[in-house]
């Protein structure tokens, strides 16, 4: 990822764009036939000397062009024939960005399969649900990890859309009416370039393209700060149902197990989530184009694509390495004593007749009596005259049994993977 | 739109939910037949009885159901069956952003319409082209116009798609698991209510949805400010080339006609972007859900669909009653003394032998005197012995010529609308 | 809070500084004596009649004027002499934002001095120390919660600071020259309204003041949040060392007890920290003024007040009514089986000189068999051949004692309060 | 300012703190004498051996201490005697954010002179004002000038806050309570690094210190680009009242002059302004701490402040090299054909006994014919028939002269340097 952001990459593809745009020009003899031809086997990029140059014309594109023109001889006055330097520059950043994209969408393909193993392994791995931090129902570690799963198809959507957003090109001229370069042949060559061109443009691409791939690379941050931060809750010292592959130690204390790849990945995150608000600023430029969004890009883009890639690659390790413990998880069901079984005593009332208000109140004094008195809920309720007008002992045992939680947590899988599509045991989604 | 966030709405579609995901527990036979009919014919909304509760019991949707069991006896007690509240509250969520989000598109197709018009309208507009603030090359209002409306089309689609993203609901109880709300009921209630089912959920729906959801409206504050920013720049003292139907005076300064409208739209896409931040930061919640997103969203949803509802009216306005001086521009390609052109002059010498380098270095000379001297470019071209040896007098005067320009520009138009598809006079697009 | 921010509170202040800059130029014999009096004696705002206007001329000062001039005949002439719109506007912001500002501070030194008394309270209330989410070493209830009072100070500090960088205002005309009003009269006026005049203005006083009260409320809000946050952890199911005073029920779960006060304060906290964008955004205006950060300024300056001033009144309650449990800390201290004191084992063996990298290797080797062994570290140690050979049992025994720990803590407090300065039982600051 | 944020620096920082810290125990008998003193003559920093080192174990601080320790033997145990890696980072963190503070501030010094001797040239050089863009009143360029400086000096007292809040260290130990560093020692050792100690910390000094910090560079950042985008404004085609001193040429158009300097900084602005957000989320970390700050700053810090390094340097390049032209803006004045006095007209009907609601509209009506007809407005008013039953002839003549005008603006020179203090032509502030 951090090879595409060189000053080399960038200067191979202008390259690239120029000799597409002379190639389409040839063809609508505008220019001698076989001219690109003969620039590409005489031209090779000489980065030291374009930035000596640039040093003395302030101008990093033209002293691109003085290179070539310097190794052509006369046939290099061709070159940038009917262009502008964004046309170059626009046009070559989609297909870095094009590049960057498709580099995600691999790692995040291997993170899905890495996900999807996970949850197919512990689909029926019961463990208690938590809501505002307070122990809810039981729920399944597959369910959460399917439910990451499935967050992630909505992200490689959104990369998807973001390519097919970026994949545009312009050489339109300075001010984007084509003024001496033909839309015939922009088509021509930005279609040489796998790319589209823009319908309609200043000088420039229009921003809001660019926002959007940002806006991709942000979901796919929050994507995982999501799945970091409950690492981090699952390997609290007081739940310990998971812990990171390699935790870190401690300076000071020698017995510590830290979770520090996840803590990076929050953190990592923010910073991703930040570059939104420049990228929208970026869009709205004086005129056909002022040039403030240009420092904004050269930090940002290299910046976020770098992040998001290294955050890929050590989401899938932080999944792939976690390490898990059913039988924690279990025993912290049986610890609640009963509490996470409170609604289906409510809906049981309920059906049994009993008014919902009243049963609301009912077992909600049972378990405040539970958890004050640190007993049972079961027992509690087989106690209780009236409950026990509503319902025998063997329905209200029923109710506090785990048997049927995890087929109906399972429901969530064919949903997302089919009927018929079992999981066979390959990691590779 | 302010009605839509209203609380007696919002009872109403609390209601709307209840009902649903009744009469599909009645159609699988898990609650007595008609009760949901029952129920409906009874039960009015009492807000203030609600909030009466609420204050008692500290939680809205307890006490909102509550009032319903008051006016209806036992049977009320089937109401919420197997729900959890934010089964309902975020349905009712889905509910009430889609009828938003139908609301701003069908506003964006009126300001669509109108850009249209006026593009169509100036598509012949020649005008001065300005990139850096600087004087470029000439080009078309039209083109303008049209940039702006194939923006709009972008936009437009990021709504679509928004609305695809949110057009979920969730009926699968307090941690996901549906645990005493089965699948099948859910997706039957859903259906009905026009909502497909979330494949996976916990208590709540993900809030990378509701995300995807103000990242179009953000897109849609910023594609405004474009428009806004180039009115500003368009109506300064020194251009003039257009003025807002009304601009405001001033209580000091009688003469002064300023552009607050398109001011105010700058002002408040500034208040629409900053909502990005916190919708990406709701995404990230403990577990199977804690409240830390509500009362964000509480606060950030009306506000910024009431914002980009107002300025959705207030663009529409402002480009529909734009007064445009095409007069004005294009004497001011004429004020610039030929300085436009300097890219056809560039490209001629090429054309004719001269390398790129010296053409650049020749011209960029000349274009210096007659900025120092204040004299016209051509008649220092016309003098100039070094081009007099490339050009005839003749091919100079035919680059300094305007007539070929707009039918460059109009290229575009085809591009957006097709070959066939002229403007047949009416502004709906 | 909320009227402060009402029309008719900023018609009041518009005539306070209307008036003021009127007296003063008859101060300095530019307008006839005792205009000011007579006006102030016989006006009264017409909030009505000022919005019927305003509809009319497009200009809410203008209106506001004429409704005055209705009710005063030929001398209300007077009015506004020499003044713009923002030399009233802004001047009367300042007042709103003083005023504003003040009512918050009274509300954090009622946090603060709640704080105090619980910090006082539990200054050697002996709990776990956490890191990483990890169990680290013993720490004090009442460090905890003087950490927060300590942060309160720089909290209250930077409201000090804007409140003096916001306390001035401007009467220096349309482009900030004095030109119709001198700078005599224009620091006079000020001067009678509690404020300094800015040393240089455009048109408006620079943003860069407002955005220094916004950084102050954002302070303010994340330091909400990070106790909020705190008590979240600390009320976890799998905690519980305290508890909000009025946890919330679920509608499903009838034995939950959430703390959502703590939540709701961790969501707005997004939304107030998401004003200092926009607010940065403002001080960028074009030339002597332009009218973009209006707009922003009339929807944050109001939501991020009113916000900030609820979260320190919820704050308060939320430190107010915590319920506090100390067995509970206490009794974490012991499952931990000695591990928090990992550091002061390594500690001893360097100090009785074994190389640091060797006792550290030592004891994570002791610690991590203690965990997987479910065995307390200090029978491991005890059993150890080589600590034996640095360490006697009276000695190890001495490591894993809680005695000393609460005194260390409690040198903090001093820090804070001086060292005569104890704890008299009144919580107010 | 890039040497400041090396690996290399980092350690030595470390170094010093580590050492300084173990004198502080040596003072108090708590280390054998002269210890700290043997070991600084010892050992040297191997960045390739800790990192090689830090491969190993996964911890950096802890690689750093081994590889003093090999090269110290046995007395090496006593470094690190009672810290954690925290205290030493933190500690480092904060020196060397007080010397990249401190380098700001010389080069806004640098700034700020720049400034006051560009504004003192040009206190009387008279030019158009402009509000929303529009031509308002008369002003001086000076007066512009003298308000960016005015800010900057803000920009600076932020500075030294932000310098007098980060001057702080911690060397409390892994939760903060001195456990095994005592209060007096921590004292000892910050003071001899010339910092303070906090007076509460957890495992970390508390992150709202930094966010100040970062704080007063956006605000720095915001007032450059506050200078940028008036220059860009200025240097428009069609104002060209300033140029900067190096414009940039285009590719395509040999004639183009760019602002490109102003228009990077406006752009780097946005990536500055984006570091608050995570700033403030970095400081609601978990319990005593948890780690997701670190990789935020490490990202966050180094590109900030080089980045305002940066644009300091080039602003004081801008302004220094910014080239003015006081006869354009003096010609523009006459351009506007007496609009921008319509204040004084009003106020002078008012004086003259006119109402000032009828005044207003009176002018305005003038200055809306004389645009339209592109007429002198003095003309028009000399031949009002109402107008001249209230002011002569000479009355109306001297409304519309410059004279004063200078005079006035200049008044805020003396509020800005004193009485006395003239300018003596030395352009260091």
């Amino acid at each position: 990822m951090k090879d595409l952001w060189t000053l080399q990459r960038q200067y191979e593809l202008w390259l690239r764009v120029e000799l597409a745009a002379l190639e389409a020009l040839e063809d609508l003899n505008k220019v001698p036939l076989g001219t690109a031809h003969r620039i590409r086997s005489q031209v090779q990029i000489r980065p030291q000397r374009i930035l000596e140059l640039e040093r003395e014309v302030g101008h990093d594109l033209v002293a691109f062009l003085w290179t070539l023109e310097e190794q052509i001889g006369p046939e290099g006055r061709w070159l940038h024939y009917g262009l502008t330097s964004s046309d170059v520059k626009d046009t070559a950043l989609a297909l870095v960005l094009l590049e960057a994209l498709d580099l995600l969408v691999l790692k995040l393909e291997k993170l899905q399969a890495t996900l999807k193993g996970l949850a197919w392994r512990h689909r029926t791995t019961v463990m208690m649900g938590r809501t505002h931090g307070q122990w809810a129902e039981p729920t399944t570690f597959g369910l959460k990890l399917l439910g990451w799963f499935e967050e992630g198809r909505r992200v490689e959507e959104r990369f998807r859309r973001a390519r097919e957003t970026i994949a545009v090109g312009k050489l339109s001229g300075a001010v984007g009416t084509h003024a001496f370069f033909p839309p015939e042949a922009e088509a021509r060559a930005l279609g040489q370039l796998g790319l589209q061109p823009c319908p309609v443009t200043t000088q420039v691409v229009s921003r809001d393209r660019h926002a959007e791939v940002l806006f991709a690379l942000v979901s796919c941050a929050s994507w995982i700060e999501k799945i970091a931060l409950e690492v981090r809750h699952l390997s609290r010292s007081e739940v310990r149902e998971v812990e990171e592959g390699r935790p870190e130690g401690s300076s000071a204390m020698p017995h510590k197990r830290n979770p520090i790849l996840s803590e990076r990945l929050c953190g990592l995150s923010r910073v991703v989530r930040a570059s939104l608000a420049p990228a929208w600023e970026n869009n709205v430029l004086w005129h056909e184009r002022d040039m403030s969004h240009s420092s904004v890009e050269r930090v940002l883009f290299p910046q976020t694509f770098i992040l998001v890639d290294y955050m890929l690659d050590r989401a899938r390790q932080l999944v792939g390495e976690l390490r898990v413990f059913p039988a924690r998880m279990e025993a912290r069901l049986k610890e609640a004593k009963g509490l996470p079984f409170s609604e289906g005593l409510l809906l049981a009332l309920v059906q049994a007749g009993m008014g919902r208000r009243a049963a609301h109140e009912k077992v909600a004094e049972l378990t405040h009596r539970a958890q004050a008195e640190q007993r049972d809920l079961a027992e509690l309720v087989l106690e209780d005259p009236v409950i026990r007008s509503y319902l025998s002992p063997a329905r209200v045992r029923s109710i506090f049994s785990l048997e049927q939680l995890s087929t109906q947590a399972e429901a969530a899988f064919t949903r997302v993977f089919g009927e018929k599509q079992g999981y066979n045991g390959d990691d590779h989604a």
